[in-house]
């Protein structure tokens, strides 16, 4: 299939199924696929930090991506992160996952290095000179420490660097000159990753949206993306204020006992699991798992939202 | 050899000189170690962040160990960094560099994910527990946004799980705490990753010193270390004085152009090619290259200093 | 005047004119007032940080309050900043703009201190409990480095502390959180201080904007809030694009040679010179003044929105 | 008495001791400033961060300097902090504490606002221009968010704006720098604030210290300089390690219920009254009291350091 220029749509950043053993769990992935795509989300997106990229090892990231992309067989469009510190290793990812079938990768700013602006333009610029697919860049500044600036991702858009931007930085007003900038490069995408401003982010222009909630409510996220491209002002309100309410189940891990990271996706596992779309809650090492009064809160989140 | 208990004295992570186009430059790395042991330092650590670790493949980095540890074989202890975001990722490495020879592990904090404490403990006791040699934490706040206290390294010092400390953060009052602490624990290791303290930092206790600019100047150190050790601190303190002095070079590149690491590390890498140690200056992408009149500079320092 | 509950409606923060030697241009200043005034605005928020409040001495900040509150008598309520670093000193404030005719104080988080959330709460009960006028919460992070957690402001508008919250974190999934926990506290108000997404606040349930521009245009934020209370966001949303795009002034200052409260203060103050609404346009010490080719700038995004 | 140029030697930052009431407690205050001359301190500084000057009146302010300036009548230097946001606002505390007897002000970087160093430079400038005394930078990046960079310091220096610096950055590489710079500038004081590691400051050329801890050990310090002064650096690292042992106290209050200012403040003052110089530990509001368990904490480490 052609990559849709712009991409549009609720495209889910998938979670990763692990076994007990910490392996990918290639048949509950498969599940997580069919259920995303049954729900009518509009294309798929592996390896990124709600599939916990950062946790998986290069045999697993590659096992993910030939899996899921065996799968929808062009379906919809599958896209990966090669989330990695600097250009070289981010090349190595780029053929890693095109290789094992991708359509479209996406990327950070580089991280543990200090890093310029000029320098984050030239990452750019080198990693879509060579990856044979298109390139859309992450922003994600709780986890890479550098909001990318509208201005320098507008600059790589009008050059024809960029394809899209997934923007997780929770700035909206960032968002919106993302938006307002990108109407001058008509095949460019501006996609959210908020789970709880999708709405907002889409009556000023979004192209769409890439909730990891969508994992564990895709009717939801589907239903939300076309009120607000019929005008249902109202309606999506409230479906935005129901899945805000569901979103109160990431907060379910202790903080004194983990990280946000923990908590968040050991939740939307957790949620999967209880949905029964999953074998096993598990997350990556060094993260710690649910207790199981944990679960019962995520539980209870489930059956408020009417999704047990 | 079997690895020192505590490992002691002037430890450079060394640079890593590349080609033109950026492949790893091994004759120049073995001159660089010939350089460096030749100057009487008492370990060399590899692929760490003045290595450039962060911008070298996988396939660079087990290059480099291997290069490394063929050459000095045995004759001083190689510790190598398995810089990555999470345990699984970095167990890899550790496989990797251990296969390569690398007799000691140097593993920072999780980074790009959401951690809490408890997590760094684990990440540190699973990485140890499957590691084939010694783990040394990796304290760098600068890169992975974490700072690691100092009460949970002297907890995983006292259990065992770590044999040492290199401590970048440039906290000295915390870098004491350390210094305090393991003093209950003989065979830990407590190093400083300062050019600029060093003699502070040897001056309460440390251990050793494990500055980037001891690839322009080991001798320098390694005098250092020794007038330290002799108790003569006012040779240090005029030493360290010459050091900070060399030290300026650092900031040869213009901020307006590039960031702290394009400038450091292009100046390390300068100033080696001007000493005639190393071929080619050029630094990994996306960093900015030194221009002509900032490598002047660079050659300025090195002259101030003695050493052209 | 019993002062509304909630309050609501676009509530501007007034500029401080300044007389070439600094002092407060009183006549200035009531131009202001009946600028705004005139183009319909529901309340005046003096002494924020729009109006320089930190820069303000005492004497200075008396004079606003009074100058202001005397001048509009009770036709529509006047808010007033009493920002500073701890609740003693914020006492202090508070007993002064109350004499001075302010009819509800606004208070931040403390700051300069290190602070611990159970003390931000004990912070604002201690200051409701001897203010004689209402208290609203003033979030704003980028000044004094702590985000209001909602469920704090939440807890606090359920025990009648606090009235209201004006929410200046550009933090917009925050103040969903906000709008929608608010509910359930009818009198309680939900501000946003955001210049930028207002029209997103206000069709998520905002119950007023308080936006530095509206010194600048206050007809604009005026029409944007009757077009959202009209349910007609088309029209909401090109008013808000046209805002957005005014608001570039704010960045008419070079960055190598100022802060952004000097280029955006600045650029207010000229703007309102411009307009022929105020008489000087100097901000306070040590701020940097706009050059002639700054002003010039400011000029050209006053005159594309359509206000020379 | 002439202000010494350099400043040198133990110049404690005083606690002050406030009522039940939380007015200020001058008999008290005066015990604390006997308990410190008496142990031969070379300066006494007062409304600094240990002071609570974030959280005094001005009106206090005024008391404590009157007080101890009183008290003490030219025998030894007596700084005062002129804590505030911008200009204007310093420049009213300068006239304020001079007028009650302060021979030299020490003032921080703005704050609250977003600044430009060249207006950090013009806020030294404009304030040494007015005040009657000299001026002393206050390097608090913990408080202010900025951190001074030492070529601002030593160009302020070089042109006679300021006097001395009080380093509390905690970055001993910073304050080498500053150091070594200050050669050229005979009269211009570089103190450290830090309590931890004086003995190092002092090694490498600090002209004296102000450690908060003195208020409690004040011999302690005074001892540790001595040592230092007279080259007997064995001593000194004796010293200096039981008084980092003592400052264990700071951590005396739970930091779940808690922030660090309440914490640390609130030991300081348990110690003052445990050692008899002080009527009562309370702290400033919103600060959180020690509980008694606490207490019994801080009473532990002045057994385990000889002080009770």
């Amino acid at each position: 299939m052609t990559f849709p220029a712009p991409l549009t749509g609720v495209v889910p950043p998938l979670c990763t199924p692990l076994t007990p053993e910490r392996e990918v769990d290639v048949p509950s992935l498969l599940r997580l696929v069919d259920h995303l795509v049954g729900a009518g989300v509009h294309g798929l997106f592996v390896l990124g930090s709600t599939s916990e990229a950062a946790f998986l090892t290069d045999a697993q990231r590659r096992r993910v991506v030939e899996a899921v992309a065996g799968h929808v067989g062009g379906q919809l469009p599958v896209l990966a992160g090669v989330i990695d510190m600097t250009t070289p290793r981010v090349l190595d990812h780029v053929r890693a996952v095109t290789a094992a079938g991708a359509e479209a990768v996406v990327v950070t700013a580089p991280f543990y290095a200090r890093t310029h602006p000029s320098e984050i333009v030239h990452h750019y610029r080198r990693t879509a000179a060579l990856s044979p697919v298109p390139v859309i860049a992450y922003d994600i500044p709780v986890a890479v420490h550098t909001k990318l600036p509208p201005e320098l991702v507008l600059g790589l858009a009008g050059d024809g660097v960029l394809a899209g931007v997934k923007d997780s930085s929770g700035d909206l007003a960032a968002f919106r000159e993302l938006v307002t900038g990108a109407r001058a490069h008509p095949g460019f995408a501006v996609l959210t990753g908020s789970e709880l401003i999708a709405d907002a982010a889409l009556a000023l222009g979004a192209d769409g949206a890439v909730p990891g909630l969508a994992n564990v409510d895709p009717h939801g996220y589907v239903r939300l993306y076309r009120q607000c491209r019929a005008g249902d002002w109202e309606g999506a309100r409230a479906e935005q204020d129901r899945l805000c309410a569901l979103f109160g189940l990431t907060g379910a891990g202790d903080p004194a006992r983990m990280g946000g990271s923990s908590s968040a996706l050991g939740a939307f596992k957790a949620a999967l699991r209880l949905r029964g779309v999953i074998d096993c809650p598990v997350t990556a090492e060094p993260q710690v798992p649910l207790s199981g009064e944990e679960t019962e809160k995520v539980a209870k989140f489930l059956a408020s939202a009417g999704l047990l």
